[in-house]
């Protein structure tokens, strides 16, 4: 299946939450969806890593849906994200999304046991089967568990209707080249690792998935806009002056730290759920000190 | 809190399936919590690692923890393992076990964002405070994403009342060393590297925490027996010939292959819970010989 | 100490060996540096990990230096390759160099017992004061078995006189965007890596260190000048059409795959020393086919 | 080709060296071998990692060779460490030291560039042709960048006539495992990490390869007869007793620890060689707890 690629930012939100387990806090959910309207984003994909859709329950993701339809509206597609454990609960997500009006899905397998690549190719057929909507197959072996070879990934891009882009954010170059040399060129990959956007875009990645937006506003399409006009050395100069920020909010886990950002600049989206923590002491110090350095 | 620490095998059922996702098999599975009684348990641990506890539905696990407390009955003590990514979910299940009737808690932490030395223990402060039954803290970073140290393993169960035992899969015996070190050798230790299990009795462990009584009868108890009474030529002889199968069942996946092997011995437990697919063609072929020469 | 950066290519011939451990090739060894003259180097450096300056004994290195200076002559700047295991050994060879008439050595520390930052700190302090020559230091942890910090390649160049630049050959961007950050861009570094050429440059290497340009001739150098014009687009292009060679020979081992390169291409610079053996067969085939693709 | 294997400990001396560089003490080298001789070793082995080996230079690694022979004398099995990056020095080696009376050759494989297994086996073969002792085959990764499979060291003691016996110094006790079930049993297999010694015996290693008798005296071979006579526990007790220098000697490389260890004793066998550094400060204190707690 062939679809236009998009070609961009694709932005990410984190999901506010209510204290004390109370649900997701639908006013900042909608201020912080608003938000990245503004960064000139090419989509929009609620529910990703950074969105913290492995800690929600069923019945917060399906509100997070909803709501996200309602608030992205049409502006730019909407995308989201699904990652399950099991074939059947991934299945019963993808049809929810579709009827509530997504334009495209990112799905991540997610491991406790490893999976074969049989197991990982049935997996989408299964899920591709069950929704007309587009999926970004999406690979980040850190988080998952799941770690889909280039080979893997291109293949179920040929192989599987339905399924046509590639998020690849194990952080390795190297499969970004090889996505591109197996499909000579032809399946759209994106990069999800902020630390390498300068050189995925180099290497031919079609756009950056980040939470970074958030933070940074428009900064991460001005470099995309950099690289786009050949301007490598303004590119290069942005993406060192975005790196500490960028590299912080990798390592200190997206949901923890672009919350503390976003309370930072005012806009109370809450706390990560638990076993994760707020960002306090130092290290929130740090990212006061980053964010006031950018 | 001390405990009169378990010696011998801990044993792991599988949890079987009925066909086309309609939940567990009640009858395989008393079949299955029968059988293993009959292999010289010192406890058995339900809904671990080998029983697919992450791909449960809820209603599912309660009812797999209300059969183990009846089937095993107080014949030997009767272990849940309890795997979540919120630390909410565990409470719940922790609170629900104890209600059940389970005898001891086997918790591992879950990880989709890494998590830090802090998040961790807070969750297992968080569980020891919801309910009465001692904790065994379960490290497997290869399935769970999360790796727990010695030191935090050791600091978890000195500065926490209710979490009293570790059982380590990590399948390096130099973090069994530490355990032992860094508490002087009053933590009781289990392993659960099923390939490492002659070393980590010679190591000190205290016991063998392991699916594969499900498929070697009595013969992981033998191990032990061996090993207590300094015979330890026979223990190595019996290890060898145990070996390759418990190499395979590690690399194949415990629910997959055990569930397997047991369909070879005639108890029919199901299939694994997709994506997990059940074992075929040559893969299936090395388990029967593997089966057979043993 | 501040030298005039070297900006380009930086090309590594390699030692072509007569027969029956008979010595340096020395007629094919000036046929191979001249040749490396016509692809446009910024330098040439001979006796790198591509020149099997490990594998050479005392009196065939100091040879291949005398030879190298009178062949490269002046027309780019000659730098000399050392990699010894004691600090005595390489003290005596930047002495030699510096006599012989090289312009510049690259030093790789080599480890058998693993080194400190302090003693890899002395090492190099050791030779600089040996020597007037300026010197870029060499990580190749893959080769070598010493891994350098970003860190400790920084510090070394602030704080020894004459260590003035760094070539990184890990392959990991992230210690160019480190090096780049500690010393706010004021180091120059190159890139040893020749699968990530494309990425390095994007990310600021001031040169691509490489044998490459043995087997492709001033292709490497029309890669880093469309990266130079911004002609981001024309040089990607070129880079993958690149690729599958540059891959081949990084995987391979240079001057295995190298001297097999030349002797397709009709430049018979023999095989490389045992226990390396000369390519055969399907590999052999390979990259006969990746140079008539070429 | 079969030998009797050698059973119990294999101990390795430290090299001394004269200070400013002057070459091997030889009254040091002389003690420290007598001193070995006194600790119940199986055989001695010079000229290993722990003999700074690959720091030496040609004639003082023959003159170690003709003092191993003469002190050790016949006592027990004289072993000469062989470590060389090419062939041609390896067999030169071999031949010396058989000529000057060694009992057998322990040969560790040395790479620069990675060696395939049809090179490391062609070394071999050369080696093995060129002497008629007989020839341990030792893989040690971690210094020698060189890492052989379970699978290609039975192999080669399989098909080369005179490589009979396999020292395992990954420290990964599953390639012991291997090595029993890929030669059933048949090949005798030592062990040459220290911190893995008491599992590695549990495993059915026929002996220990250690230069841990320089500091701890006959107690390693202790620990083998507790083992050999199924006294598990006081093998454990043991272990546990040594394990803290065991891992202090392996983590702080053996030629630096031993050294400070035998001066500390009072033994003067001078420092490593450049770039190795002595040991001083906290590190040496941490040394001087550890002797002094055993």
């Amino acid at each position: 299946m062939q679809h236009t690629p998009i070609h961009g930012i694709i932005a990410y939100p984190v999901t506010p939450f209510l204290a004390d387990d109370a649900g997701i806090d639908e006013t900042a959910f909608r201020q912080v969806l608003s938000a990245l309207l503004s960064t000139d984003p090419a989509a929009i994909a609620i529910l990703g890593s950074a969105g913290e859709s492995a800690y929600l329950r069923e019945e917060e993701w399906q509100r997070a849906v909803e709501m996200g339809v309602k608030v992205v509206g049409g502006e730019v597609p909407l995308i989201v994200g699904i990652g399950e454990l099991t074939t059947a609960a991934a299945v019963a997500k993808a049809r929810f999304a579709e009827r509530a009006g997504a334009d495209r899905l990112m799905v991540i397998p997610v491991s406790y046991w490893k999976l074969t690549d049989a197991e990982i190719f049935a997996h989408f057929e299964a899920i591709a089967a069950a929704t007309s909507l587009p999926i970004m197959v999406y690979n980040n072996p850190a988080t998952s568990g799941v770690d889909m070879s280039p080979a893997l990934l291109v293949r179920m891009v040929q192989e599987i209707a339905g399924v046509d882009l590639i998020k690849e954010s194990s952080g390795d170059i190297h499969r970004m080249h090889a996505i591109h040399e197996l499909s000579d060129g032809t399946i759209p990959f994106y990069n999800g690792a902020n630390h390498l956007a300068l050189e995925a875009l180099a290497a031919g990645a079609h756009g950056w998935c980040t939470a970074a937006p958030n933070l940074l506003g428009s900064a991460p399409a001005e470099l995309i806009a950099h690289v786009d006009a050949g301007e490598l050395e303004q590119a290069r100069t942005l993406f060192y002056k975005l790196l500490p920020l960028l590299r912080f909010i990798v390592h200190g886990g997206l949901p923890t730290t672009v919350k503390a950002g976003l309370r930072l600049q005012g806009l109370e989206a809450g706390d990560p759920r638990r076993p994760l923590q707020p960002l306090t002491g130092e290290r929130l110090e740090e990212l006061r000190r980053l964010l006031a350095a950018y």
